[in-house]
């Protein structure tokens, strides 16, 4: 954040800054949702949805696990709330009582442990790094688990670091937590941006797991804040429940103009959105070892490249705001993201055009060779 | 709920039901504000704004407070919220500690107590009536203060009464809670809609209290989920980490919109609703009493009379079902608002054409002649 607003005050002075910072896709919005957004307000459609929102929505996005996962998911388990935020703090309250223990990989998206946080349960951060993929395992969560320990936060495609669980690692981990006793909450927002092997939601391996996701990242709508939650049959109510009392319910326009996204036309734009992030990072990741950072392995989703530049500093808050201040580079240092060897990890995100990436690329070797 | 339901249901099988339990008003967001929610989209405005907001809204709020109130707000500690319901979640967690006690009206509006009850406050009701207005007074909070006592939730006009703090007794309240070292947190979303005496926001009588207020009742902007946090100078930085961490950033265009909402011609757009309200209200006010309903004071705000109804029942969950059923009038029981009396006392909201506020209390009348 302090990073975010000296690269704005440089600006503001002149200077130029190539962002490799925002976990916020440079696309507008797709032309067919903003003309379903236009739609709506000429509709005058902005009286409060229902709670749980728009049944059309609702039946959209049960559709859409059937088409894209094989997957059922009945309409009446899928509420649409303000941004995966929403999502997010609905389940958090739903399962964690004060006391207790969360388990979430550790780097993560810092968010995730606010939530938990804010509910009084304990966020344990279990330290993750190449050998697992940056995620957690059904193994991590063994060693772990104690008598606590009642929620495990997975996310995948992951911020930082942009890896995915595979079909199988997701599996294992759903089973071991719920054998315990367990919940699975599931960050799948990233999901659709993904540039391997297809994944699977965890709703294909329970009927448990508390699932968010959001209409930000694949489908392009970051400021419109919308995104949904899939709970458990038994879970339903009380999340309704929940998103009546901390926020009636999501934007009326904002999920009329969301209807557009599962559309053809859409579905086409954000398949050639998804080819170009994939362009990106298949640029950037090479360019980047080459300039001396290790990125172990080949982060299959998402848009950031979690890399460690050990070879370069052991203060990468400091690195980072000397890139920034001599470079003209903005990066996220690794603190943001949790307390497992942040010092020699910066995350870069490559949301952001090929040539904006290879002018940050030529700028950083000149920064790194001086 | 449940009975908002029920209303559905019967309307489904093509009952007529006169609607006076909805609390939001039955106008569409107005046409400059919807030009300008069409002109953003347009323009493409649909990516993140920084966590606290639109630093055009935040000076137009600022510019607001200057004109409407006297009073100087600086923008800078005017947070964008998604709703009041997201500046109530930031007020409540910058302020509350778990275990802190958290003096409310009883009767008040639920959603009030949950965002207490979620950081693991302790919300307790203070019962009112109306030798007080139906508010809390400086001798009430007196009276109820102990030294876990940090926080006082005031609601002016307050929903389900209609009631207002007059500015006096505003004042002491906000002067005996802070002599107390307490803070207080004041609901203003229904300022605009008054009909009797001006009243003044507890800014004016301190810098230190957290103002929440919206952009969905007077200013009609339901569905978009729009509000705004004013914080002390001292709790700014906390509440827009906590924005940050909570909700990312209220919706874009919806913030866009709202801009258009300080326009000469939508002031003129507002002013007129809120002549039909209090309109409405004096209508509906002497019909309600003339049935036999006891309202002893005239709430001077809202769109909400709460009235006691001893006369006809002491079971008002029961009494509201049966009308609903029986006279397809539709109206909240009082146990929706708290513990104080809930059984003896319902709620009409006048968010509704007089002709069918007449053809309601016509409904009442056959009914309870029977």
């Amino acid at each position: 954040m302090a990073l975010l607003a000296r690269a704005r005050e440089l600006e503001a002075t002149g200077r130029s800054i190539v962002h490799l910072e925002i976990g916020e896709p440079d696309f507008p919005t797709a032309a067919p949702i903003l003309a379903a957004g236009q739609r709506a307000l000429a509709e005058g459609r902005t009286r409060y949805t229902a709670a749980a929102g728009l049944p059309e929505l609702r039946q959209a996005i049960s559709d859409h696990y059937r088409e894209r996962y094989g997957v059922e998911v009945p309409a009446r388990r899928i509420l649409i709330t303000p941004g995966a935020s929403g999502a997010l703090q609905l389940a958090t309250a739903a399962t964690i009582d004060p006391g207790d223990r969360v388990l979430l990989a550790d780097p993560g998206y810092p968010c995730n442990r606010q939530f938990v946080r804010l509910v009084e349960g304990e966020a344990v951060g279990v330290p993750v790094g190449p050998e697992t993929g940056y995620q957690l395992t059904a193994d991590l969560v063994d060693r772990h688990w104690d008598e606590r320990t009642t929620v495990v936060l997975l996310a995948s495609p992951a911020n930082p670091t942009g890896t995915v669980l595979p079909p199988q690692d997701l599996a294992a981990l759903v089973t071991t937590v719920e054998a315990r006793g367990g919940r699975v909450i599931m960050d799948e927002i990233y999901h659709g941006l993904v540039y391997g092997a297809p994944i699977q939601t965890a709703l294909a391996y329970s009927e448990r797991v508390w699932v968010v996701n959001s209409f930000s990242k694949y489908y392009g709508m970051t400021g419109w804040r919308l995104g949904w939650l899939v709970a458990p049959e038994a879970g339903v109510g009380a999340a309704e429940k929940l998103a009546q009392n901390l926020f009636l319910a999501a934007s009326t326009p904002a999920q009329y103009a969301a209807l557009a996204a599962f559309t053809p036309k859409a579905a086409a734009i954000f398949a050639e959105r998804r080819r170009e992030f994939q362009a990106r990072r298949d640029f950037l990741l090479p360019a980047l070892r080459e300039l001396g950072f290790e990125i172990p392995i080949t982060p299959d989703g998402a848009f950031y490249l979690y890399a460690d530049c050990g070879r370069f500093t052991d203060d990468s808050q400091a690195f980072a705001l000397h890139l920034l201040e001599n470079a003209g580079v903005a990066i996220t240092p690794g603190l943001d993201f949790g307390d497992h060897q942040p010092n020699r990890h910066v995350r870069f995100a490559y949301t952001n055009a090929i040539l904006c990436l290879a002018e940050g690329v030529e700028r950083l070797r000149e920064a790194l060779r001086g």
